[in-house]
């Protein structure tokens, strides 16, 4: 926002990620005025109160006429609905972009209701938590974190620009992929691990849970998540998600047959390639906290 | 150790645990003499420097006779090598413990080779860290952790109070299983979990975990195990675990064929009760750190 603020901004879906949004930009820019728009004026009224938003708005035909950016922030299920309401009434340099964490269909969607080399450039801010809701969203809760900006050949260029500098202006390091191959590694490295999750806590029987370990809590973080944000990214990116549980399907078999056979080396050279991967990428690339586990 | 302290302890494998079982002796009792026995001299060098330990010991015969309890720390694996070397020399009032993450096949080879109603109880206190070694040895690891005590019917009630007394004086809370329930509950809070993490490790390819975010890296955080003790625990819990990981594997194939079929409703009602199952057992159980995840 530094080279060529946005003035008027339009969140749609005011929840965590949204709220967040909201309240990071104005932390950047106290100027920017900020309409919510939401299905719950419950909701829109706990935001205008948290002083994340200007405005309320249950549809988004009654502001988006004097926006320059929008933020398409609710389930990803629901995005094609404001998309269509969004089309024809956006002004010429109205920049449009969404917090989601599937890219491809919403990218194909919004290049067929706002036109190619429109408006949309995709985002995916890499941060949230377990929490839902306006009354959990923070300003900083983008900072440190990745966005990967995904622009398709039809985006123009200053547009892919401004949305990065957006996002590294509330603290964010951007990376550009294409829409389909962050979803292929976004099914890898998040969907997977978030289904992962939730599978375990569904293992463990009435009472097992009591011996549980902060290794168990760490493992299931994930599956502290929004259901309903979920069953829609889990939806929309199916095809990837089948690719990645078979992928991982294929391993967990093989490293059955290893504890059958009682293989010890074959065991730990896997154990100890999987930690030393972890240890290499991860360990490097983001702050660990150094906590008690199992 | 309020009621009838340990006043000279055998602690075999001065790693991590075993470092910190000493560190968390000596911080709770001053005046008990604790003796390390290990492979390497240079660790227990680290561990007498750090005040872990009073003397260092290659093998646990030079040391037994003047114990009244010795607590094994190596990986599973090794414990009944050093229980056969411990046999008959220890003198009558003595005890002898673990720390060890598979509890059935330690305490049959301990009544075995030390005798039924003789001086061993099995504990597993579920404190640990990705890291390894003594150096990382703290005096409150366990602090605030759960221990579970597996005696058997021949176990003397009181040897198992005074097993449960060391680790509540540690500032554990103690549990009693039997050893059989133990792993196979184990397998499913601790050993599937580590297993997917390590697998979810290997799953992406060369610089994809480049967008990998906190959510990632809490669900991944127990791949950093040790390879050598998890897999000792692997090989010695493979019946339990193996069951788990079918279990595992069918709930895993049940959700992708919500997946496949676009089950919106399906997905959603499994996820909100996997939400709902964290809610209830871990965030009352544990405290939870509310962090940034994806």
């Amino acid at each position: 926002m530094p080279t060529e603020r946005f003035k008027h901004v339009t969140v749609i879906g005011v929840g965590l990620l949204g709220g967040s949004a909201a309240l990071a930009i104005k932390a950047h820019d106290s100027r920017v005025k900020i309409a919510g728009v939401g299905r719950r004026q419950a909701s829109l009224d706990v935001a205008l109160k948290a002083g994340a938003i200007d405005t309320t708005h249950l549809e988004p035909q009654q502001v988006v006429a004097q926006t320059d950016l929008v933020i398409l922030a609710t389930p990803v299920g629901a995005f094609e609905r404001y998309l269509r309401a969004l089309a024809g009434l956006l002004p010429g340099r109205a920049l449009v972009t969404d917090v989601g964490s599937v890219k491809a269909g919403v990218v194909r969607a919004a290049e067929r209701v706002l036109g190619k080399g429109g408006p949309f450039v995709g985002s995916h801010p890499m941060a949230g938590s377990e929490e839902k809701g306006v009354a959990f969203a923070r300003a900083d809760l983008f900072a440190g974190a990745t966005c990967v900006i995904t622009p398709t050949d039809h985006t123009p260029a200053r547009a892919t620009r401004r949305i990065e500098r957006l996002w590294q202006a509330l603290g964010m390091r951007t990376v550009r992929m294409r829409p389909a191959a962050h979803d292929r590694v976004i099914a890898r490295v998040s969907h997977l691990p978030h289904v992962l999750a939730a599978l375990l806590m569904m293992l463990p029987r009435r009472g097992e849970l009591d011996v549980a370990s902060t290794g168990f809590q760490d493992a299931t973080r994930l599956a502290g998540g929004d259901p309903e944000m979920w069953r829609d990214i889990l939806v929309t990116n199916r095809k990837h998600i089948l690719a990645a549980i078979d992928a991982f399907d294929d391993d967990l078999m093989h490293l059955r047959d290893l504890v059958e056979l009682a293989d010890t080396p074959g065991i730990e050279k896997f154990l100890a390639l999987a930690k030393k991967r972890r240890e290499a990428t991860i360990a490097q690339a983001l702050p660990d906290r150094r906590v008690a586990m199992e």
